[in-house]
C-alpha cells in the first residue's frame, strides 16, 4: 500500500487460467479477448509448424525444436512442458514488456504448469476452471470427437487427479456447458477485485 | 474447499462498506440496492424516532433509548457506536437470519465500526471507499451545506487519520465525484470474487 491511498498505484497482474482438459479453457479466453482487449494474452511459443487456420505470433509463435532447446538453454522461458511431441512455452520476455507497459498478462496452462508458475511467482493469480459436473466434462470430451475412448478415460482419471490440486490455487470457477459468459464474468471479476486490493500482489519474475 | 468441487458450497459473506464521512458510502449503498436484491443490507437500529421523510424499518429500526440500552446489556448488538446524541448498532439476530438463509449481509460503518467487525468476525470482507482526492472529498462535505467551516475542517482531519487505517481493510475502492458506478461495479466484483476463492471465507459470530 502506498501512503497516499489517492495515488494508489495498479501493479499488474499475471493470471493464469488453468483446470483439467475438456473445461472450456480455450473458449473461455476466446470470448475474453473480445471482452477486453487492454489485458496481454500470452501467445505461447510451440517447437512445430503452423498447421492450416492457425497464425504464426497469434494463435502461437512457432519456431524449430533447435529454437527451442537453444531458448530452454538460454533460460528465456518462463515455464516449458512437452506436450506429445512438441515443445509448448511462455517467453519470459513477452510477460516482462506487457507488465512493463502496465498490462495484466493473461495465460492458459496446464494444472502442473500452473503449480510450476505458482513456484516461480507466488503473486501470480491462479484460476482453476471446472465443468460443470463429471459427467459434463465427458460429454464434452465425447463431443470432440478427436480421442478415442480410452484416450477420454484417461483425461477423466487426470481430471480426477487434478481436482485434488486445487487448493494450490486461488480460485475456482464453473464454466457450466453452455454458459461460456459465466466463466468469462467471473474472470473479470477476480482481476478487478484484486487490483482493488489493500495489499496488491506484486510479481517479481 | 469441500471435497468434491463440483459441489462447492457458497458460504455467506459478511461485507462491510466504510470510510471516512463524505466519501459516498450512502449513495453507493442505494445504487447497490438499486441493482441487487439478493443481498441482506443491513438495517441499523438507530435510539430515536423517525425523522420526517424516514421509514421505521427500511432506513432504521427506531427503538427508545430505554431500549437500545436492554439491547447492550442482552448482548444483542454485533456493534454499535454512540453518535452525537444517539446510539447507533447493528442487531446480530438479523444478521444470522440472512446468513441461514444464504444471503450475503452488506453493512455501512464507519472506520473504527469496521475495525470492530474485524475482531469479531476477522473472515467478513472489510471495503474502504476513498474520494478521488482530498480535494473532491472537501467539496462534497461543503456542498451537504449542514456543517460549519470549522466542522469540515474536523472531518477532514478525521479523515486524514482513518486513512492511516487503511491496512485493516481488505480492499479499497476510489469513489470519484460523479461516478458512483465504478465503486458500485467494484463491490459487485469483490463479492464474486470472493465466493469463487478457493479458501472460503467462513463467518462465524
Amino acid at each position: 500500500m502506498k501512503s497516499d491511498p489517492y495515488l494508489r498505484m495498479q501493479e499488474p497482474l499475471l493470471i493464469v487460467i488453468s483446470g483439467p482438459s475438456g473445461v472450456g479453457k480455450d473458449t473461455i479466453l476466446q470470448q475474453l479477448k473480445k471482452r477486453n482487449v487492454t489485458f496481454h494474452f500470452v501467445v505461447t511459443v510451440a517447437s512445430r509448424s503452423a498447421r492450416p487456420g492457425e497464425v504464426d505470433g497469434v494463435d502461437y509463435n512457432f519456431v524449430t525444436e533447435t529454437e527451442f532447446k537453444r531458448m530452454i538453454e538460454d533460460d528465456e522461458l518462463l515455464e516449458y512442458a512437452r506436450v506429445y511431441r512438441e515443445h509448448k512455452g511462455v517467453p519470459k520476455d513477452q510477460v516482462r514488456q506487457a507488465f512493463s507497459s502496465g498490462k495484466d498478462v493473461i495465460m492458459r496452462l496446464d494444472v502442473q504448469g500452473a503449480a510450476r508458475i505458482r513456484q516461480l511467482a507466488p503473486e501470480a493469480v491462479l484460476v482453476f476452471i471446472v465443468a460443470g459436473s463429471e459427467e459434463e466434462l465427458i460429454r464434452r470430451l465425447r463431443a470432440r470427437r478427436t480421442e478415442s475412448p480410452e484416450a477420454i478415460d484417461t483425461r477423466v482419471a487426470t481430471a480426477r487427479q487434478e481436482l485434488q490440486r486445487i487448493g494450490e490455487f486461488d480460485y475456482c470457477l464453473v464454466n457450466p456447458q453452455g454458459n461460456v459468459d459465466a466463466a468469462v464474468d467471473g474472470i473479470l471479476a477476480i482481476i478487478s477485485a484484486e487490483h482493488a486490493r489493500v495489499q496488491q500482489r506484486q510479481v517479481r519474475l
